[in-house]
């Protein structure tokens, strides 16, 4: 049954393998920020300043990265054994954030462009759906998780996992509308993720 | 004999490295996308459709250097010690794995161009070749592995092994005639890795 | 209470993650070291020696990240349970950890530019700040160190973390009057960290 | 007097930094390999031949990364405490460990410029003189070694970490005088390895 571990890989391996490719990519975004050539002809203050939307890019990408690492650890703290289902997920979820670094690149070089922020959109929202499904699949029949943990846990888990899919779709069709301003809903999820719907109770858990 | 044991390297610290390369060799695939300077000319949209086929490549090689990461961590689990032929073999599959960006960044830049297809397909030909000598040398005369292994669950983890230099060297002779769509053998990997012929006995193995 | 526990973040997870940043930013810094394509026209010991103020930059902050590294480790020695807004103090560190890259090729890039120098200083002076309310933040009212740990002690910490932050600003100011020579101080930094004032008591430390 | 203690410090920390940063610079090897845009004009075969130096400047670098790895290994299973010296001694490895995607890029980039092989060439011997440091340092009057260590096994160790000083030495007298075949010495080194006179006895080793 627990075809993961006769795969050699259990959900400790799963997670050094995704700490390693976060953290590779939480840099990666760095490569997004880059200054024109030096031709002498332009202000080093208004090339600096030309880069204020990639800057913010940056930002909210590296920040996003790290709620995402968040969840992941959050979720793998409860899962305690893995399947080759369960394995293929998160290699589709480590594929969606090696892809941040590009997503990130092209929002910050294509600020007013639609299409752009809405790859952006787009990225963060399979990102966060694969880490609903990611749970679902672990949860559902309590296949992967403690036999024990009460329904009302459960979902309480999966409720967070829907916060940035949520945000990130309503991002995605602002930016159709008024793209210069759709990432605003990203600044909602610290206050969405606080509200007590969505909050562990925190003096019942250990 | 354990000559590993000498060098200080147990199959832990290869594995460790290992991890790494494979982690940060997966995450750098995606600066192979890479969108052209916004010249203001040409077309968003267009600009991204052009770049379908570097997407296909992105994808192709992330999944393909994750089931070599498995069978990595397949073999190792059955590896027990290592000896200095073990280190160098896993020391030229790491240089093989790194060269993976460069390999899909020319199939990316250049799709219809038999010889950039056919440089990448012979890079996973090498690479899956050496995880084929890498089982081989380490079961051989149970040299590596537990020494109660049975010959016909060696074989199995042998077979498992040959399943990608098979399809790669199928894909390589398909660049030569259909460029355009010689990487289609490379979707039959999981089909052929669910045949009975080379799945593991799921009851029998712990 | 432990928020961090109930996230499944251990300190050892967040040392982890830092660690994983800290050697991919560190090595990153390479390539702001570029020379110019080979145009046959320049000589290569002129493009090798125009790149003295790159490669000095390079040395200046592949240091600087190894002592913010270091300092890194000594606090998280001390501190033994996580929480919440320590998380975020970290990941906001880890911020600017993965920025290093970009602001020492803009130095390196725009060496007679004050406003790059002072982009520089101005990443060293927020990351120092940031160590400095790390330590506050987990040492005041003893939060999530040991309870026991003396106040004498506590301070030394939060000394030794005001060190670059004082530097940097330092720096900051000179790169607005010489900019050349503005990055002197900071070879300050051994010789002031070796100052009694600012070194642990030996002799009294396990 | 276990200074590395007190900074929190213990011989794996500085494992853990060093396995990442050779595992990062050993895949950034690969970012010397760049071929130039599709300009529709040259043969892609031509492209590809047009490469050659670059690719054995990549196996070269990759493979002597790998030994310094296996050294770096070798050196600190023996070593048993750190100190501030030996964490200085190794950041400075490090450093020139994160260079060497930049000396191997010059070297591909530059195949016939004397400069460019023997700024590889240096940083070789650097980093084998570093690491003959290392080992003198922590094994000087077994400062840092198990105390009962006999003196020859200490000097084995010792001789093995000349080989590569001494053989880039060789490497960069050669640049000046037959730069097109000047690396011709590095392929020494597995022979010089083996030789009696460098191997540690194996059968008294456990």
């Amino acid at each position: 049954v627990d075809d993961g571990g006769n795969l050699g890989l259990t959900t400790r391996r799963i997670e050094t393998l995704s700490d390693g490719v976060f953290a590779i990519a939480m840099t990666l975004l760095v490569l997004s920020l880059n200054l024109p050539e030096n031709t002498g002809q332009e202000n080093f203050h208004d090339l600096l300043s030309g880069q204020v939307h990639v800057f913010f890019a940056y930002v909210l990408s590296f920040l996003l990265l790290a709620v995402f690492w968040i969840i992941h650890h959050y979720q793998f703290k409860r899962i305690k054994r893995t399947d080759r289902v369960l394995l293929w997920i998160n290699i589709v979820i480590l594929m969606f954030v090696a892809l941040m670094p590009f997503s990130t690149s092209i929002v910050g070089d294509y600020p007013s462009e639609p299409l752009a922020k809405g790859f952006f959109d787009m990225n963060l929202f399979i990102l966060g759906l694969l880490f609903y499904v990611n749970w679902r699949y672990a949860s559902g029949q309590h296949r992967l998780i403690d036999p024990n943990m009460p329904r009302e846990k459960i979902e309480q888990v999966a409720r967070k996992a829907l916060v940035i899919p949520i945000v990130s779709l309503l991002s995605f069709a602002l930016a159709f509308l008024i793209t210069d301003y759709s990432s605003v809903p990203y600044l909602l999820i610290p206050v969405i993720l606080y509200l007590p719907y969505f909050r562990m109770s925190g003096s019942s858990v250990s």
